[in-house]
């Protein structure tokens, strides 16, 4: 009996459930993860927790201008649970649709389940349109929309396009958000030690602790990377939690962590902070290749070198 | 008759209520605000409103490690709402108790509501004494509690010491939160242009929005403090939210915008941002006195200003 | 008697003499010199010294790749000699001939008068012409050229162009120095305390001594310009003399002291340096037009100012 | 036979002459100097020609505040002369007599021979002691001494302390110099390709030529430093040559190549600068071990690599 008659050994991922998300989209992002096991979770927690514990291979986290969860705890969990390693980056267009349950007139609508961030993105044409509407908190997005159909409370929701093919309902009024150009960023997450391979458009997240709240050393640490020529993405303060005053920064730097520049810029970083975690090299989002200065090409970080090893000779360091 | 038998024209002060709030703990230390109106509001974007338009003469909100409500949104606040000055600032210790309605015993206790960031803190021992409890989230901490007195749906409340004060409620479990230091830092808000005077314990708080996203404009930034031996106590950074990439930051400096260096710093950072917004100079939470390196003190730069002025002469710059 | 008939009272300059000198070159290029007194010194202490005695009302000086005089010793008098302004600078293209007593063949040649710099420069012909011939070193280019009709030691010279105008000499080579673009930078130093007019192509000479031997101190100096957009269009280092380690340096600042990012380097500088000598502000040799970055013309300076005052509003500072 | 009846072969040593000078002194502390050949020769140049020639094995020369020859002419020399490299660093004390025939009273004296820098730091006493004494420049100080025996135009000479051991001179005033902690620095240089032995008290010398003539790539340049917590004991900007306004820099920074600090830091200028020539590493003479702040010692740079080895793992760099 060959091998091949086996069934083929799956990959999980976990994602915000369930079916419909904004997660999933992005997840639906991901080529490696077709026709795999999909995974919907709860939140956040239960999401890193499988990634953890090995019940997923990877989980899809929304991490920056999040409509289904919270930045800031996605953040603080990268910071704080040990052993992630971020491994690709996924761009999801945010726009909302007001659904109803079937034969339901916008006129008869008076209160509305939506989730806090939805709900305030889409207030400005829900006020006109609905003035003196009641909002009822919704924990996610689909579960606004989910509630409909099970207690009946609301009379419509704010929910992502597409829950219609999900659930028995009606759009009653399409893109209602106010900013058009609304988008989400998603990271999939690993406990895996295998770096993505370089793409020439990819970017390094990291965690980094300063050694002491002074302005000094922030000044020091972002010397790290202006010193390579190594361009910041995103620079995003926490505070640590365990004094006022103290902060994490988590850093999306434009690179991998194979070109020398990044590798240089992360022994500096490595040298001067309290804490160093690297979260991760992977292809960034939008693909679209770094234009590196030729004074921190790689041909240049491999010249000095050769120089150095050449004056030094018999005498090199081990 | 004499003026002194007409009442005196009163201050209004806004502030998170209901009665009981941590921000109205805030609002207590106020020195100025005693006997004066207190007007409670439902949210941050209404104390602000108060404000603006003159219904209030301040309002008191939480602006980091908040539990009534969030920082991120505070922040936010006042990076955009025009025309309002930071004059004061509070610090009010956060602990939690686990109340509940005369006569409930812990063994009973099926369902909780809690606001979701008390109950992130309470968690640890309320996942002991309370295994396989349901949490229902509240709007704020003391809604928490109110609620048990109006709907019925939860069995106790994670609420802020001193409830029972307000509410008939009954305390089951005290100070129930993991972190025995938390703390809540307040900010007095109004439109006044006057700058509270200076004490050698003072803060700056400052918007900063950069001219682009590079590094090297953050790293120019820092420089403004830095050159002028002016420390940051808090930074923190903000999505300017008009397209993924472009951040805004808060932050607090310490010194009074009549210390020299601080001067100094404000007008370089105006010259090099793309926008700066001063939020006020105002007497620091923990009244303690700023060390300032000799090479920044106010002699330092009054002598090269003279030195500078001998030069020019009759040439002098006007 | 009317004053019109007293004779104008006349300015009186010192150079480096005799006549025909490059110093005398330098100063046949200040307008204001003309028809004025000219007063030829033997060496740059006697020029300094009239000048700082009133005996003259200016000095031309040579200042920087010098083949009249010392480099070092205009430096190193310009940063210790109290009281010494430069008002304007002037270049001098420097060539060399060799001459001699009217009927000398060059085949006859064999011991030459020159000064040590003008027989550096011309040596690499003057080996190939002359092979095997002598050195006598002379004092200066004049020198060099009168000693063959006084003494009779040596039996040629090498001197500067236009020598046979003041002396009874032929030239036997012309311009046969090796580095055809040679020029001299001589400095016109005076005590007034008038500082030349901007015209927009200006440059700031400043002696700066630093506060301790560390590169930190270095780092700090040069971080006053660039964090203006000051450019330096020359810094030389010269030991103070009293320790090994410790130098001053000599530094020309493209721009005016009334330029306002030249005025707030001066500050900064003379904030963190141990000592600071302004020299003046004057008109650049060359004439060629400063390129001011948007980021540091006037304009942002005083927009800066504008905004602090209007915070301060009734406060503001003196 | 054996090889041992053969004499040893010897190694020679040049350096500026004739016997009494100080730079013999400094030679005279080299102990592997002890019982080899000296050579005397004439000027820097020969020196130097020695050297590279391989007439020598090394030669002493005078670096900094000579007064056996000039500072500037051997820092071109180094800057420019390719192939020569700095095995050590010598300390002279400097100090003056003031020297005559045998029987010359103080009274008698009229004339002077002396090198001038001698003479200028001399002058002080002499003008007090010898009022209206003339001089007559002297090439070197011992030729000075010598030429009383010779020629005989001059009545007494300032001569270094000795020169009474290799001339038939009397000293008539001892230590006539004005500072009496002048002391002149020598250096050993050799074409070896060996990198003296780390010692912990040791230096660095550099030649560094900046990419530009803007101030930002001189401060580029100190960062590399500062960046590594590198000390620079020696810092001086010397012309090119080329075109007014470009300069390189003379550095001696504090440390050994095989110290992690320094090749970082040399890696750093090898990649932003135009050209960067290493002169050596070699035991400072004073001995005196560098303090290392512990946040660039060898452990820091070593740690920081080997977290980064291991993140990489089998994609580690070649």
């Amino acid at each position: 009996m060959s091998d091949a008659s086996l069934p083929a050994p799956t990959r999980t991922y976990s994602y915000l459930g369930p079916r419909g998300t904004f997660t999933e989209r992005a997840l639906a992002q991901v080529p490696e993860a077709v026709g795999q096991t999909w995974r919907p979770v709860q939140n956040l927690g239960e999401a890193l927790d499988d990634v953890i514990s090995g019940r997923s291979d990877a989980a899809m986290i929304a991490i920056e201008n999040s409509i289904d969860g919270g930045v800031s705890v996605a953040q603080d969990a990268l910071a704080t649970v040990p052993g992630l390693r971020v491994i690709g980056e996924y761009l999801v267009p945010v726009s909302f649709d007001l659904v109803a349950r079937r034969g339901t007139k916008l006129e008869n609508i008076r209160v509305l389940n939506a989730h806090p961030v939805a709900y305030a993105q889409s207030r400005e044409l829900l006020d006109v349109r609905l003035p003196g509407h009641g909002h009822i908190p919704a924990a996610s997005n689909v579960a606004a929309a989910a509630d409909l159909l099970e207690t009946g409370h609301a009379d419509a929701a704010v929910a992502p396009p597409g829950i219609t093919d999900h659930y028995d309902l009606e759009v009653l009024l399409s893109d209602i958000g106010s900013n058009k150009n609304a988008v989400t960023r998603f990271l999939l997450v690993s406990t895996t030690r295998v770096i993505p391979a370089r793409t020439g458009a990819d970017k390094t997240s990291l965690i980094a602790e300063l050694p002491g709240n002074e302005s000094g050393a922030l000044l020091t640490m972002l010397e790290q990377f202006s010193a390579r020529g190594v361009n910041m993405s995103m620079i995003e303060s926490r505070p640590v939690g365990d004094e006022m005053g103290r902060y994490r920064f988590i850093i999306d730097a434009e690179g991998h962590i194979l070109d020398e520049r990044m590798a240089e810029a992360l022994l500096g970083l490595r040298r001067s902070l309290a804490r160093l975690t690297f979260l991760g090299s992977y292809p960034a989002a939008d693909r679209s290749a770094i234009t590196v200065d030729p004074r921190f090409s790689d041909t240049v970080f491999l010249d000095a070198r050769e120089w150095l090893r050449d004056i030094l000779g018999a005498d090199s360091r081990p």
